[in-house]
């Protein structure tokens, strides 16, 4: 077989073969296929596209560049979840401890957030102690001693989308629904989990920007992954604003805990509880979605959560005090709130506004280099529909010095629409994307929409 | 300026501006924007295309990324030719010296073939002695003592089109018409000459396959040499079945003699007088088409452009007796007819089953490493239209040996179908393409159409 030949087919609209896909992919990953000529298919595969079946042997083949991890040690479905990100969203962080707590483990392998604010792993690493970075074998006992644990990428998994991942970031490949979806499957596969939820989020703050793409993106992964044998379903959530009312790093882990003792926003809750009741039944731990809520729910109430979350930080060497006073956390020296210009009723919050104004303050990092500041953020976020009083504060800005606060400044302002009436509330989970030819699911998923 | 923006804009389909491309590929060619970023922006430009004013541009960088020669020093009009390349085609070798006999200077540099049969390089390189690596200041000696010189390209010239077209070449970009009309033009361009006319060839044996995509490009290439102040004129020709009667390399320079002396194949001629007219126009050296013809005509039957050949070879260190006995060229040791299987007329020449006989006994290049072998190809070949007796030859093989004589065969074979009734005649030379608002041009093309 020769690269070109194949760039070629592909970009004559052909489909690949399975033969094709491995060598190409193989090759890259082994280095005997240069950067380039991945890049020309890569842009091919961009303009083209990718069958579904095409897709599932790209997301085979990569997952199989590297380690598979394997979980048959611990006798308890494995479930994982993967978001595609917005500003606010730590829903991991609430999410691997609540669902861990009802018998079903956990195994999460999470990523570093580049532009915008910082990732899971950004936010975990500001509490004092916490490793993210436990070898294979630490990894696989925590999972084994408390049901969850949340640590980053390791070089044994998925290689191909490690290299591939960085080079459709400079060659103008990354939104493509195939590549996107292979990269997250396969990356998520290799974890050895059975089964996968994935929230898919649309609007200013997310990568997807419209309810069309997310749906379309949703709908790719779950069929790939049903094409793989693994449980999957996909909730398609609004990221037009920010999630919770916080957002950062330390700021996020503070909200964590209040939401693990029952005090979080109504709409991290919402997201959290929709994704739960979806691992559960993908789990077989829930018949249906109002068995699966109500489980959740009492995990909360009773405290089991917050205590499984303790269990988790202390197994990755993180300070276990922070779930009794989140005051151990980094705290910026400057906290100044934005007041509202006039009375009203919030009508919009800008998340991408608001994420800006964070990665200005330097909770995130512009370039893979770049350092996080784990105390700086925003808290007290005002929320749509929200009514308020002209000098109310929208949000609390947490800042290291006055320079950085100064260039955050015009974005937060910039973020907030007030109106004088109020607005049409809008649904925070819009859709449910479930495999083909599985009735039950089906049914269960039309009681979230 | 980041190169992935650049990317992503064409990729989104936004035209480039002259900032942009310059940007990129004067980066491209000092080595500090990748090959991977070059072969992700090439495939954004196959599926967008390219507007006229961004081609021209793009063309202008190109030329612009090494030397331009001055030719100042020679006072006649510079004008070449550039073919887009086809099995048989000596175009070049008849042409040079018979438009220099003209006063026209006939500044040559050409390419090495790749696939199929040799390239213009290698057929002068079958002369014993001829040498095509001359340097710039010989090359223009030879431009100023006979008024034409044919060499090979230097790496002084248009640098980023020889690293573009590896590049392309292993990427699968090399059917953009962007991308090829730039090629071709920049490296042209650089020689520093006054007008260009073009031979583009569609066929079987041709690059183009269709009529439609050789018009495209020959527009293209006239729009784009017009925009940069030159006088260009394109011509479209049939590539259906060989050019002339014999395909390789010391066979054609035979060839060639023959035709320098009147005694070439009328198909041959009807090319060489067609592009010299041309020529001669856009020099200022005939008011029109039939002037410019009987011009040539003279040339040709008053040995001038045979002599003129002569003086070419000896200049650039070739044996110059090839031009009173050709059998002083490379012999093969094998001369194989291959007799018609049934009477009737030939229908068709299949070019490209032409061509891979030829590249199997050893004439062409399957990979830029390869050596030719001068002595090797075919002789005799029947034309299209020709009547046939069972038994006559339809070609004469010259091949180094039994075995690849074996392996060429079955291509041969393949090559003739003969049918009982003589087929339609077709023009050899269908379209003619000249730049707008160039009222007297257009009339006088209608001549040759």
């Amino acid at each position: 077989m020769v690269p070109q030949w194949i760039i070629e087919k592909k970009r004559d609209g052909t489909p690949l073969t399975r033969e094709e896909i491995e060598f190409f992919i193989n090759g890259y990953t082994a280095g005997t296929i240069p950067d380039y000529q991945m890049a020309a298919l890569a842009m091919a595969i961009y303009f083209n596209g990718m069958s579904i079946e095409e897709t599932a042997i790209l997301t085979e083949v990569m997952m199989h560049s590297g380690k598979v991890l394997d979980l048959s040690s611990i006798p308890r479905p494995k479930v994982d979840k993967h978001s595609t990100g917005g500003i606010g969203d730590k829903v991991s962080l609430v999410l691997a401890p609540l669902v861990a707590c009802c018998d079903v483990a956990v195994p999460m392998i999470s990523g570093r957030g580049l532009g915008i604010t910082g990732g899971t792993l950004d936010k975990l690493e500001s509490i004092p102690g916490y490793r993210t970075d436990l070898s294979t074998e630490e990894f696989v006992a925590v999972v084994e001693k408390c049901g969850c644990c949340i640590i980053g990428q390791t070089a044994e998994l998925a290689p191909a989308d490690k290299k591939l991942y960085a080079l459709r970031d400079v060659t103008g490949t990354v939104p493509s629904i195939p590549l996107i979806t292979a990269s997250i499957m396969s990356k998520k596969l290799a974890e050895g989990i059975d089964a996968l939820v994935l929230d898919v989020k649309f609007g200013q703050g997310a990568f997807m920007k419209t309810l069309e793409e997310a749906q379309q993106l949703a709908m790719n992964m779950v069929e790939v992954g049903t094409r793989m044998g693994k449980g999957i379903a996909a909730l398609i959530t609004d990221m037009n604003q920010p999630l919770g009312r916080s957002a950062g790093n330390a700021v996020e882990v503070a909200e964590t805990v209040e939401t693990l003792r029952g005090d979080g926003p109504d709409d991290l809750l919402e997201v959290v509880i929709a994704l739960g009741a979806r691992m559960l039944m993908l789990a077989g731990r829930a018949e249906d979605n109002l068995q699966a809520i109500e489980q959740l729910r009492r995990q909360l109430t009773s405290g089991a959560a917050l205590e499984k979350f303790r269990t988790m930080v202390e197994l990755q060497g993180g300070d276990p005090r922070v779930v009794d006073d989140p005051g151990i956390l980094p705290q910026a020296p400057i906290r100044r709130p934005l007041p509202a210009p006039s009375p009203g009723y919030i009508a919009a919050v800008n998340a991408e506004e608001i994420g800006r104004g964070c990665l200005v303050l330097g909770a995130g990092r512009q370039r893979t280099e770049d350092r996080v500041d784990h105390a700086v953020g925003v808290t007290g976020l005002a929320k749509v529909g929200q009514k308020v009083e002209a000098g109310d504060p929208l949000l609390v800005a947490h800042a290291r010095n006055e320079d950085s606060l100064q260039q955050a400044w015009p974005h937060f302002e910039a973020a907030f629409q007030i109106t004088g009436t109020a607005p049409e509330p809008r649904p925070l989970v819009v859709d449910t994307i479930l495999p083909r030819r599985e009735g039950p699911h089906r049914d269960a998923g039309s009681q979230d929409a």
